[in-house]
């Protein structure tokens, strides 16, 4: 049993390893120009080995993208007693901290590709609602209207669509994106609460 | 080389056709869903006659979202002799209404699919880069400093995920819908361009 078990954490190790590498890969070339082949040299590893960890490329690309947002999850988490605005600039800091150090990564996933699929739409999906959710959360006075919902969704999008702009040009430092993108929110949220025809 | 002429001309006609008819099925299914041979037999063609068009599945994907680039353009044109915030209100009502009529396809090509495809990206950031550059020419006095003119690129992300999260659930209209995106921009805008941390 010991032995099944360490068996089994080196498994996950390996598996760990090669999602480590597949950032870096697919931060640095498209889906399309990586194949297995490369990854395997790559990773020292022979090609049925790779298959053994990942039954496709595509397989493994999902679980490039699972680990990256995750790991994105994971460091933009703020301390929950801090004052709303202060949580909100923290959690931004952090945020735009990561969108720097993995900025190829980050444009690569945000990128239009062919189609759409389900499975990385969703991881995409799950990182989008729960930065909404966090702001969400925050407001006070109960159930966010749907008018606030929207802004607040619509601010996530700004956030990754400002951020992929700034990545091209670097033409403000990070403090004074910080600073845009808070007063971008705190302005569409007090649009949607505040304007009569938007309930 | 009249009949030269007629055949070119009906070679035309058909690749238009064909491109509606994939706007259509890739609006209903994801792209890995889709068949060549699904496509063909839709059309009443042969997959011979089909690859004579289209090269490759790859290749008709990016005629369908070419087409569909172009069609939101053309018909979110606006009279250039309005003043900004009318035209800013009208090309917005245009383009909800477009959003609103091809929900699907506009979702599909949103969403995030398996890696990134240069040539789709170019055609989604050609649109995004067209939206921004409207209201950027927009905006009296000159050259646009770099706050603003990543504000305005934010907005166009907060254009997409507020539409995208709106057609999930319709619970504005889309007037208030358009109101909050112009509030939302305006406020952008204003918080860039006045703001002294934000050059």
């Amino acid at each position: 049993m010991a032995t099944a078990r360490r068996a089994r954490l080196s498994t996950d190790a390996r598996r760990e390893q090669l999602v480590a590498l597949g950032v870096e890969m697919f931060s640095e070339r498209p889906f399309d120009e990586v194949s297995i082949d490369d990854i395997a040299a790559s990773a020292g590893i022979s090609k049925g080995l790779l298959y053994h960890y990942f039954p496709s490329k595509r397989d493994f690309y999902v679980a490039v993208v699972r680990h990256s947002a995750d790991e994105m999850q994971a460091v933009t988490e703020t301390d929950p007693e801090l004052a709303p605005l202060a949580r909100l600039s923290a959690g931004l800091d952090k945020y735009l901290e990561y969108v720097e150090t993995h900025a190829r990564g980050y444009s690569t996933v945000l990128r239009a590709g062919i189609g759409s699929d389900r499975e990385v739409a969703a991881i995409v999906e799950e990182v989008r609602s729960a930065m909404a959710t966090r702001i969400l959360d925050d407001i006070p006075g109960g159930e966010p209207s749907p008018g606030v919902r929207i802004a607040v969704r619509g601010w996530v999008g700004f956030a990754e669509a400002a951020s992929l702009e700034w990545l091209e040009r670097r033409e403000l430092s990070r403090d004074e994106l910080r600073d845009l993108l808070i007063q971008a929110l705190t302005g569409a949220i007090g649009a949607a609460a505040s304007h009569y025809a938007v309930r």
